[in-house]
């Protein structure tokens, strides 16, 4: 196979043509799994190894070098365009965010600084020269945001939330408010995704991690609208699109309609059930990130049960339900890299 | 309306026979939302509290004393029946369940002390008899326990968990401890409700809270089973039996399989929708607790909004679709009851 073949087949897939085996790469596969990456999280933090191009792109390649993956995805962070628009973002010791002045007012959200994403996420740009320039074809890579819901929830919450009481009274109290978030944040999304694209990011993902917390009536009103403005801005660049959400087995139809090449599945819903929702787009999923933690013998058994369910349909890519755990060992994640191109539909009985 | 009639409105509901009016109670009716539970948490201990009947009564009084509710739950915890298995349990500042020696190997598990009920947990039943005659018919007592995998959950992780990475690994990699452990809970569990049942219980609830991070195939291999055996042990009661789960959209068939006279709802789904999976089952929800905080127009239209899906149909149990969170305003919960009961659905529109 040629290298440009080898760029193609999660490309391919991702566009729902038939491809010579399930491409895969993992969420969060540049990460604390890692003993490389953790090597280098001792010298430096997760904004500084975010906000420095060399160390971004050296992360996001160092699961290429290890692992048989079909994509890259840029190492960042979903909640980096806040610190321009005026937020201070920490991360404290477990990796969470911490935002020192979330936004509650009209008088918070009249303060948020435009975005001028050339300028203020350059960095971010030149990772992604820098990674495609290295990987010189040998994978695609894929560019990244948060959803304008999930960044919106850490903007309004000020950390990672279960109940999201400041997001959802918001929402509720103070709608024209919450719509002007979501304007502010989806334009914002939008350019950031163009740019990255145009930096060179071959395929984009949407992650809307959190947008679960809602339900279909609330998730139409206060989410839909721009999430279909945004994939219909992303539309006009030629290249896949995925949109992911976790807990979402009750918004299918809903984030299917809003947008997205591929829609990723959690581990929550039998891809195959759920890919009767999501009709004619591609899918992305779905195995139980703690499935890494299983003997090798029952991880083989789940994975081999995503594929067998995918089986005889392009547009399927192989993936987790949400992001690699910490403490994943890298063993087992080689062996699903393995598993998933070795599987031929045609040798299972 | 005569004692007997008022009590019968929530019983009559849940075996799904025609009410006058949808009955309406509240998860964690009894908490920290009120001044009257903050003003006796700030002199005894979560556990004490619970261990204490005269406490544990009053505390399951207060909610009835200050609205219009349907029904009173017992004040007590799910995790009571693992102290005297032998478990260390103790409540942190935020009211978080911390459990000193979390069972891990087979060792941890088999010295699990089997638990004798009325000795082990006669407190308990002291304050359902209590409530029981304080109440005096003005409403039926419902008694309660949590479901084996949400105790093996907080059992095997220690504390709350957003992964259930350990409890996870024991399901995948040693699935003989898994189904013990199951056994053990499914009896104790079964004796627990039984008891609380002869003890005056009228109505009982299981609680399933965290069974939603499994999907559909992990849930009917490990949990279902223990599920099916338990609401099939309480079917020889003559008490109707409520099972609750959060995040459950996907598990909903199989929850209904495994039993229940009425299925708790959260707020991802639409009533009407999830209650044509439930079939001929009660439902009971599914308000969204942060609605408790929305304006009051924006409350009663997301009230009303149920209300109207479950138009028509009898057993729909007006509920949370989880706990009430601290910090709700009272009177909010009032308003809500008094909608709720008012509510005629020949005079909508």
């Amino acid at each position: 196979m040629t290298l440009v073949e080898t760029e193609a087949v999660f490309l391919r897939a991702a566009r729902g043509e038939p491809v010579p085996h399930t491409p895969v790469w993992f969420m969060r596969q540049a990460g604390r799994y890692m003993a490389e990456y953790r090597a280098l999280r001792e010298k430096y933090t997760l904004l500084q190894m975010c906000a420095e191009p060399e160390l971004a792109a050296e992360v996001t390649l160092q699961p290429i070098r290890r692992f048989d993956m079909d994509a890259a995805i840029l190492f960042s962070d979903i909640l980096l365009p806040l610190v321009p628009m005026g937020l201070d973002l920490e991360f404290t010791a477990g990796d969470g965010p911490v935002i020192g002045n979330p936004i509650r007012s009209a008088a918070d959200v009249a303060a948020l600084e435009p975005v001028e994403v050339r300028e203020d996420l350059g960095h971010v740009l030149e990772a992604i020269r820098i990674v495609r320039r290295e990987l010189d074809g040998k994978v695609p890579l894929i560019g990244f945001a948060g959803a304008p819901f999930t960044i919106a929830s850490y903007a309004i919450e000020g950390r990672s939330s279960r109940n999201f009481l400041e997001t959802k009274k918001m929402m509720y109290g103070a709608p024209k408010l919450w719509h002007t978030v979501m304007e502010k944040l989806t334009d914002t999304v939008a350019a950031y995704l163009g740019a990255q694209i145009e930096a060179g990011a071959q395929a984009v993902q949407v992650f809307d991690s959190w947008v679960g917390t809602l339900g279909p009536d609330d998730y139409h009103t206060f989410v839909f609208p721009y999430m279909k403005r945004l994939f219909g801005e992303l539309a006009r660049y030629d290249v896949p699109t995925i949109h992911f959400g976790v807990g979402t087995s009750s918004l299918l139809d809903l984030i299917r309609d809003a947008g997205g090449d591929v829609i990723g599945l959690d581990w929550r819903v039998r891809l195959d059930e759920a890919w009767e929702v999501v009709g004619d787009r591609g899918v992305q999923g779905n195995l139980d990130p703690v499935a890494l933690f299983a003997p090798r013998d029952e991880l083989r058994r789940r994975v081999l049960d995503i594929l067998d369910r995918a089986a005889g349909r392009p547009g399927h890519i192989f993936n987790l339900g949400h992001g690699i755990l910490p403490g994943t060992p890298v063993e087992q994640v080689e062996s699903v890299v393995e598993l998933v191109h070795a599987y031929r539909p045609e040798e299972r009985s």
